[in-house]
């Protein structure tokens, strides 16, 4: 039996949503949150993290899993070149946890929410057999500032934020026995493990590709072949990724017999890296690319183009094209 | 297995979600939904249900799930006062749930949605180890015409709309043996179940009630006792009820010994009515409730009065007071 009822996490909730913050004109603790919309495009997004398909409570700090599960839906809102403003958690926790675990979970939303100069207005809680972290997301764009995933045109550049796999390689190290870990691979796992359990939304990355001329864009949640094809899907187009560009996360191809898995392939098919993958004229390309490193620090990579008909095609170094099988992350699939 | 990946899936929600909305720029299937804010203030609200704490997917069809879901989230909207404009649904469902079960939730989601002028437009679908239905719906509401919890004064008077305990009746008609269900039973018993499995949000209700000076206002999803609580405590008054003029749903009387339960006990106590529970200034009661019976043949009850202090106590038929004890629905406690 659990040690607290649901006034008892109600009035908590309250307390760590208690602050003041711009716009909010009523946080937690009535029927609902009131803020300020402003004169902007209303964007509205939502996902559910789910204990035992998107995470194990034994490998993810609490703290970490606030955190993560509010920037993965600040990451959505970053792929339409918007701001977030404020958040909602609906959680549902089984018996055996304990309030300390909550206030964690809690804190590490907060966390996540000033990362991201937002506010988390409120929420529920409930009763549930397993941890279920559902969360809310608003943000705001100028209108002439949207990017969506259906403005891909042929001839266009595909490029990526920042570098692939890492979250993937994270998952498959995760299950590594302890007794493998020995010092080179933790050197190198640590890296990947914080990619998994506190990926980054690229905010300012996905306004700043918006404002570069990026025509459409995507977070890479599902891996980058997968979500490619969902962008291509959108923009009635196909690609072709050049292999030996893909820019593959440091640390792969040294825990490669670690892992048991190509980097490559994990920079393909591994899904919750949360880059941005966004379509641009060529000669948007450099400018872009500069404006990223010099106001983030990120890289941007050129991987391929967009080709008209539909399809992914994969380009071998040797020019050879092959398909691209869009496999990667289903949560319901085989 | 399941008998579908997670792009059906995402392909038949879009297929639903697809039609063109007032304000709507895009819905589902991008990165996230983006909707017109007007000059209004924004509502946000969320709220979760969990098979086995919720509801049984055995005693609820699928089209009263979606219908419900969404119309619990529209009742937090309707007790501000506010319109709801805009909904989310991230659904978590178990490998046994087959196709047609998830159209019939869309289904009823939608029916909700026209049923109060409002637009669906996105959200996210997962595997979990059990149906978890997390919706939240965005608002909004002249500033000028918001009411909170936190504006009852001593002296006013509490008003209900509508007729208590019907749900609460429902849930133990739902696990009486098939065998007592005889007819009289079935005939008083089928308005029960329906309060339980297609509750009714007072939205018009709410706006009327707040043009009619309402001071405070709350949605009764969790017994009026606990939730008349609620309201005092962020008024920060107490509250005195007329145990004799509690609206007492019809049908609790002819079932109480079917039922085995006191009629006045399970509209005091019994959770999720949906109805709203107001105060107002003595003077703005009759006007008040002829609005609400012309405009939607809703009756409002004046129950009691706004008291001094802290705590709520019941009057009995005689004139003598006892404590109000505020137990209700709680997802946690024992």
């Amino acid at each position: 039996v659990s040690d607290f009822t649901e006034d008892d996490l109600v009035a908590m909730v309250r307390k760590l949503l208690g602050g003041e913050a711009v716009g909010v004109r009523l946080g937690a603790g009535d029927d609902a949150a009131l803020v300020e919309f402003g004169h902007y495009l209303g964007i509205l997004t939502t996902d559910m993290l789910v204990e035992g398909v998107h995470f194990e409570r034994s490998s993810i700090s609490p703290r970490d899993l606030g955190h993560k599960g509010l920037t993965v839906n600040v990451s959505d809102v970053a792929a339409m070149g918007g701001s977030p403003r404020y958040g909602l958690a609906s959680i549902g926790l089984p018996d055996d946890v304990e309030m300390p675990w909550v206030v964690e979970l809690y804190g590490g939303m907060l966390e996540a929410a000033a990362d991201y100069g937002m506010s988390l207005v409120g929420g529920d809680t409930n009763r549930a057999d397993r941890v279920v972290l559902s969360m809310t997301v608003t943000g705001e764009v100028d209108p002439g500032a949207v990017v969506t995933r259906g403005g891909g045109r042929p001839g266009e550049r595909i490029v990526v934020t920042g570098r692939l796999g890492a979250a993937a390689g994270g998952l498959l190290l995760s299950r590594v026995p302890s007794q493998q870990m020995t010092g080179p691979v933790v050197e190198h796992g640590r890296e990947l493990l914080a990619a998994l359990t506190r990926p980054v939304a690229r905010v300012g990355e996905g306004q700043a590709l918006a404002r570069s001329g990026a025509t459409a864009m995507i977070d890479l949640s599902d891996g980058l072949a997968k979500d490619l094809g969902r962008l291509c899907a959108q923009s009635e187009v196909g690609a072709a990724v050049r292999l030996a560009d893909v820019p593959v996360s440091p640390g792969l191809e040294e825990l490669r017999d670690v892992l048991g898995a190509d980097p490559l392939d994990l920079a393909l098919h591994g899904g919750e890296d949360y880059e941005l993958l966004a379509t641009l004229p060529g000669e948007a390309v450099p400018a872009a690319a500069e404006t990223l490193w010099e106001a983030f620090a990120t890289r941007l990579t050129e991987i391929g183009e967009i080709r008209e008909g539909r399809g992914l095609v994969a380009v071998a170094p040797d020019g050879s094209e092959g398909p691209l099988d869009p496999k990667g992350w289903d949560h319901f699939g085989g």
